[in-house]
């Protein structure tokens, strides 16, 4: 299969490029740049070297499918062509994540382009809507923060184990925030600092909310505060959700019933694994895994349950691959099968 | 003064001898190590170069207040023959900081060591207790997490805004966890890493409770999740807490009031700073100095508090010498008057 | 292929876990650890989940070929039975590196166990002794010290265009110093650091010297100094030689024989890039990796080679499976075709 | 005493502010910034909470002293009115630094502002130039590089122990790249990786030779090569230099003979420490302190000598503030006197 991706040269991009070059039903890459457009992408990335491939303004017209790691809205724009012309596309921005189109226009301040395909799109989070994906066109691929927080809530949501009262407490790698430069991913600054940020409202929070909404008896709400900490990779969400007045009220028995419960929902994914103590992201740094680990807070009645993942892999580039590999009917782990780098 | 410091070949040990050694009424400095006695100081620290102290096996008689860096349980056996001559002491350790000797003994597995004391022993935030702190022969120094938290949520419960049903998901450097060796501060384990720990309890969540008791209408529901960032220095708690049914209905107005609340409780205060975005462990490093930051999250009727501290400074040695600058009537600031080292 | 890892349990080990569960010829994995006998391997190392392997006492008699990844004297110790019986072994340690055993005994105060085999053993450097690996019993694998340095300076010593008169000065990340504590890879005295150490001389020194020797014209004179920076991966060696009085004088000319040399002995190398300009050992990370850039200091008329590798990889576990795979007539990069992650 | 700091927005600048404002003879200070201009210094700097300073466009009138934190060209153009109107003076830029103006336009390609200023401003090593800084109106700060290699090799150059053939192989925290941003600063960039930089001839290496010259028995010949290195603060200078021939032969002599030359040039030096082991970059940091440790290296008849400081204390804004009270006359550690922070 001959692949495009749009915007190789930010983070999502190049691991992007890096993954995809590797895949054993690519057969060809082709990538475009925002910057530095006609050089090879080993020049720009020397962890690329001997991949010797032209940083071009366009795709070829012959791509059989795109990713776009393009910002919000200028992703949207260069993918319309090519979804017009019925090749299948994976959208790494945000632009048809959310169904509702005001809801879009609220939280980013722009028209949604063609608010018909809303509809169309599916929200790839692989583990969660796998057969919509294996037919879809267009696949808006999840927020690195949504992955995290969805993969760890859902069973316990949809369960009817708690109440749908959520706080989410993520902390991320700078990576995040992308290449591009800024006073938030200056070293001196990030570096032996944590901080949050987004205190007035992450974009996001709606993308939660949405895929929570079918599995909740009422509107989800959700306090979702990311921070920064000092390390390039990685997203650990911390989630704190009220136990539901009719669970079992022993804690012990309790426990008993949600690791079932999250085994169930888990133990046939070939990415997520259901951990027997506190996950770390260093345990999946640069592979598509999710380690989720559920425990019951006995004293305060709540549900505790926390999510580490790559915020570049199973948060953007690796996911984006995972889904390619559902729409294209291949095994779901091809290309993806990396383990984790330790230490 | 002559000022003894036990077991100053801990980390609380070394930032004591750092900042008393410059203080303006420490006229003379006595140290013990539990290894490395018999060596000079700064043959073992060469940061203190040119602090010529022997590390002795025991105090001099003749020292006039003793700060204790030794882990709890020890802290308290070495310390009682100074209480009983009468001799100032201010325990860094966990030792007195519960006033139920039932309860030290649940969470520690030690019994309390002389529970009559625990009446007399002062709780030493200072910014709490400061009136009591000046008469008082023992001062519990409060845990690092304890006094990030305490101060973060204090105004808020006590001036009824919030239900006392607190989450505080803490984010400390790895310092915290002593110069003792462990895989959990072996540098390769712990860096480009974000994990919690201590999930089924932490020995800091039972000082949280009893400090708020005599602040909250009920007893408090308290969920407090500390995570290990890939740090050297700073807490960061964040804490989540549900407005209380009877607050101001316009979040606007209600920050205004939450923002005069703090305002009115810190603005007096040398070392506590209310500020106006979100706090950065950073902009405490290596002084004495806690930020504090309210907020309302209107959509989910939550007041978050973070608060960014130090934690060898504010959260250890700062606190226990500014307990003492009050317990000797000396400027709450004197020895601490430092600007963070920043960036 | 069934394999065999003794000591999976360090961080070269885990790293051969990592690397060799995932090579297409390994059809079998074995291992054993010094502690964690009895576990699953996914159990000491969650970024291994999914991998179910017991960690053994020892190896099973029929494993085809074995790595070790022991201390120097426990290592020789383990494979001497292995090796008597004609198993292939890999020895990840320095005992049978050093082909004097005069020299060994000096520098590891170690008897060598069997003087008799230094002379079968090969260093495997791969690059420099692919034939000799391709039919060898007992690779010894050279220390990542001085893989970097032999790979950076080789050229330039076998070409005549240096004195042999060679300063290393090295910077590792910590990893190198193993997974057992020390205050060494303490967190919080490390991160934040960076110095020197074995001023003394380093035991890697031997192994740079000796496999220089055959290239120089006179015994080469070396100065290696290691030092440690505040990261997990990676080791830079930059190396600095006083160019021969023979060579050309203008340093343009001079700098593209320079290059057009580093390119003749690496543009065949499936590991080895000859890099347009300053390497980062993070263009390395994960990968086996190395990148190479000789540059000609014409003020001073001095030769600086900077070389990037991996310590884990291509310093350790990475090198020894492209062993492996010279030694059984593989494709050279089966198992390691990975590309570096970066960010 | 009423201060000035030009450009207090940068790193010099608000380490300057940091220190300056508990300066007890700094009765008021006016700061400067090219950007920010109008805010509250503590406003854009929170680690300066307190400090209810106004960031102005230009320097009140009746400012006694001046330091510059602009870059250079921009940091000569500004200071020259308070240099003729005798104000005195001391910049952190390197625009007064090269004695020699076609040097100075070599390296930096701008014409210098005022040639026969040269000729009277003192190079700020303040332990070499102590009395020409005494009454200096103009004074150069070194550069951080300089100021840690010079402090190293000095004593062995002057005493003829070593030829003049020296190699400084520099480690530098990112902090020394400044505040503005670039991908040499972007966190993802730079953490977890070492590399070096500068290869083509760093601007420090001309005030490095200048300042040898007149010790040296022939012109030395300098390679100076810095690395980027994953921390905020610090540098570490590694320096190599061959033994004179004259030198005793006997290594251990030798090196006592190192070590009381070292001693002599340094016990009276209030900032300056001989180590008796290898030197921590971490034992310094937020101080003025150099540590300087030489060791002989027998095997290759050279003396290595390793020289660790904090670049933005020692190597700018504290060494500009020793410089001031020597200056005035004052105690030279006035402002000065703080312990490094430490872990």
């Amino acid at each position: 299969m001959k692949v495009g991706v749009l915007n190789v040269t930010g983070y999502a991009g190049v691991e992007l490029a890096r993954l995809l070059s590797r895949h054993p039903e690519v057969r060809a890459l082709a990538v475009t740049g925002r910057s530095e457009v006609g050089k090879r992408l080993d020049e720009v990335f020397p962890s690329l070297s001997g991949l010797d491939l032209p940083i071009l303004p366009t795709l070829p017209e012959d791509v059989e499918v795109v990713f776009s790691g393009l910002p919000h809205k200028a992703s949207a724009e260069a993918l319309l062509p090519f979804i017009d012309r019925g090749v299948p596309v994976i959208d790494l921005a945000a632009d048809f994540r959310l169904r509702d189109p005001a809801e879009y226009q609220r939280w980013y301040q722009v028209t949604p382009p063609r608010p018909e395909l809303l509809a169309e799109a599916v929200y790839g989070l692989t583990e969660l809507h796998r057969n919509r994906i294996a037919g879809a066109r267009l696949v808006a691929n999840p927020g690195c923060y949504p992955t995290a927080a969805l993969l760890a809530v859902l069973p316990a949501v949809a369960g009817g184990l708690v109440k749908p009262d959520l706080i989410v407490d993520a902390k991320s790698g700078i990576s995040g925030g992308g290449r591009s430069l800024s006073l938030a991913n200056h070293y001196s600054e990030v570096n032996e600092n944590v901080a949050p940020y987004g205190l007035a409202g992450h974009r996001h929070l709606p993308e939660i909310i949405q895929e929570l909404v079918p599995f909740a008896e009422a509107t989800p709400t959700v306090t979702f505060i990311p921070h920064l900490v000092p390390m390039t990779r990685g997203i650990l969400a911390s989630c704190y959700l009220p136990l539901a007045d009719t669970v079992e009220a022993d804690p012990l028995r309790l426990q008993s019933q949600v690791t079932d419960l999250y085994h169930a929902w888990y133990d046939k994914e070939p990415f997520v694994f259901v951990t027997t103590g506190p996950p770390a992201t260093k345990a999946t740094f640069g592979s598509n895994r999710a380690l989720v680990y559920p425990t019951v807070d006995g004293r305060a009645r709540r549900l505790l349950v926390f999510a580490a993942i790559d915020n570049l892999v199973k948060g953007a580039a690796g996911q984006a691959i995972q889904n390619l590999n559902v729409m294209c009917g291949w095994p779901e782990t091809l290309g993806l099968d990396l383990l984790p780098v330790y230490p």
